[in-house]
């Protein structure tokens, strides 16, 4: 059993999805891996399994993160993802569950297992309360709680969504990390829910979509060191 | 619509499955490249998307091959494999359908269209008679053609099953290349398929669980030259 | 292997998929089955697994169809539909591969072979021409081609799907027939794909949202009767 | 919100699978509702949809249950399970999330829902210890909690996983009745994970595959009105 890095919080996620070239991912990584350097801000990195290894190799401050992986073991398993090949290419996170590719409950258990076998950080994702609670049984070191209505549409929750998933998780374990990052496009945004208890943000096409990464990425990372020098390191 | 490599026949398939550690498979991958150099046969060599990248810098003579893909385009697929990723990492083509992946008809269908688009040579699973048919009324360019209960047994059909469903697929369409590999272990059992008609064979444990790799792909590739110079390159 | 029945053509098919309680579905198919007598015209009729047992011992018309079923063998298999249980609860057919519930490749062949066991009428749905290629090669009895786009809209495909998708299954094998329903609503939209090739039409939201069964039926009735008429009974 | 049944403790699970054609699981019904009313023990029944309509009438103690179902409404939804037509049927409880059909967390969460509208008793399966405190977070009124390793064996859990099971499910949720059938073939084993904590007990093969079903139930009857004799009806 190894041991999954550590985030140190309030932290960024910048999770491309499928939405970025090779090319593309590199650069913005690169970006984000100096501007993480530069703030001194943690930040989760997603990347297709193709290009793990060279944003592995080329950046220092990200937690080199895998966007699923399958709870096989070496051997069989064509066109699986293998959790070795993830670390061997340089990942220490993993996704799990996400609403664009929900496992079962019983595989998302066997995968987290293997992921705590290889020191992999897991990071799980839920939707309704009910399902933050159920995934936060199945001791993840991070979750990201996150009503799939809301995912890519650049809205956040209107209601108690963010407070109360995040106490449910954190009831049934508080050393559990939480991600709220549904709909969030600015630092604004990243405030808003680090004060509703929040342990990171960041997001998706919040991100790929503006018109200016460094612009955004800043906004963002202003607003995570903000917080951080208001509430202290946590 | 980019074009997809061809390849020459009789040629050798390597697939390392989710067998190997990165380590492993690019030694794996650099013994096959310098055989297959000197040898002058073509190989399809697969691996774990991660380790795509640098199977495809160090090797100049394997069609660099993605275990499978998603149908997706840039955008939404958070742990999804999307195609473009593998092109650019220097995959040259992609297996689909394989027993341990099994696609829905329309997903499948879906994935070769993108494949065709972005020039990826699409390598179809099939198991029965029927399925190999179906499968190549699907447009593919190399068909693996398997019958599913004797994958890794080390044991081959001793049946019909190769003369027939390579002939079945022929007769759909004749450009079509034809692998047949299960249980293959030597360049006896090689000779012998592609003189029932197979236009390449190889396979996994046959290789993996050799007791020395380059003693089995040696004779392999002799096996497959020794048929190319009798029979001449189709 | 039993014999699974004939259909004359023109056929018509009524397929309520889940929009209709059991109260509904058993007074649709009352009224369907009546018609059917009255015009002397061959119907599917499809239902939700609950509702099979009392369609097939209230109607004497219509072929009773399933709309789904897995591959399995008395044993194992909770939760998924045993195709002895149809057959014993008087289903004669089944639907598989319907863009709602699509199947794997070797799942839809294992699963058409056993409705062949069983004398249960194969209905296999597809999408583009390729895949409805791909289908006529599992040997169906009957096939329901239909772009995936048009499901449910109202709305007939403008250009030559029809006429294009029935003669490539026809040319694979004649003997398969063809249904052509989407978007159809009225008899006019029958009478123009049976005018195109196709076997057999009808439809879902079609007949459900109709403001009153009877009329809708009567009309759709009335077209298939009219098109056997002038062409003869094939 | 309709109530779902109540069940009084300790009761029988009697789940045929689909090893039965629908006249045996029928005559199997009839048995154990004899059995169940002269014992006045609580049955929990399971069975292929396609018999529930008939189990249901012909039977006055069982809580007839369906042995999976989807999370849609009415409407599209062509080859899933209508919960309505379910409860329509008069099934009055759902198993969900069985090894033999494994659902993702979301939509077993958005089918409990549904079946919590319906007043569908959910019955909802676990393997590991983690699983089960995943599932009693999503409110179940029984769950199964089952080592799939076990399932059909005929031999039972030899550790301790009985009774830490079921005490992780009771610590979140007291009002959760427990199932622990894993194994169970005789009257002697439901005594036995009785006294461990289990609320129910029963099971499939140990019942099905016994050379005399009256004989078989009888026993587990008797073990079930000893228990509840001794220990007083919780």
């Amino acid at each position: 059993m190894l041991t999954a890095p550590k985030l140190r919080t309030p932290f960024l996620i910048v999770n491309p999805k499928a939405y970025l070239g090779g090319a593309d991912t590199l650069r913005l990584a690169l970006l984000t891996d100096e501007l993480a350097g530069q703030f001194d801000i943690d930040v989760i990195f997603t990347s297709q399994d193709a290009y793990l290894v060279e944003i592995a190799r080329r950046t220092t401050h990200l937690t080199v993160t895998a966007q699923h992986m399958d709870p096989i073991t070496p051997g069989r398993g064509m066109g699986h993802t293998l959790p070795e090949a993830l670390a061997e290419a340089g990942a220490s996170a993993v996704v799990l569950n996400h609403a664009e590719h929900p496992m079962t409950l019983a595989e998302l258990d066997a995968t987290m297992r293997r992921a705590d076998e290889l020191g992999l950080m897991t990071i799980v994702c839920a939707d309704s309360e009910r399902q933050c609670r159920a995934v936060a049984q199945l001791e993840p070191k991070v979750m990201i709680c996150e009503p799939t209505a809301n995912i890519g549409t650049g809205s956040m929750d209107t209601g108690d969504y963010i407070a109360r998933t995040t106490r449910a998780v954190k009831q049934i374990d508080p050393s559990i990390l939480v991600i709220q990052a549904a709909g969030v496009t600015s630092g604004a945004d990243i405030t808003r829910v680090l004060e509703q208890g929040a342990d990171g943000s960041g997001g998706t096409s919040g991100i790929i979509a503006a018109p200016d990464w460094r612009v955004v990425l800043e906004d963002m990372f202003t607003a995570l060191k903000g917080f951080q020098a208001t509430r202290g390191n946590r």
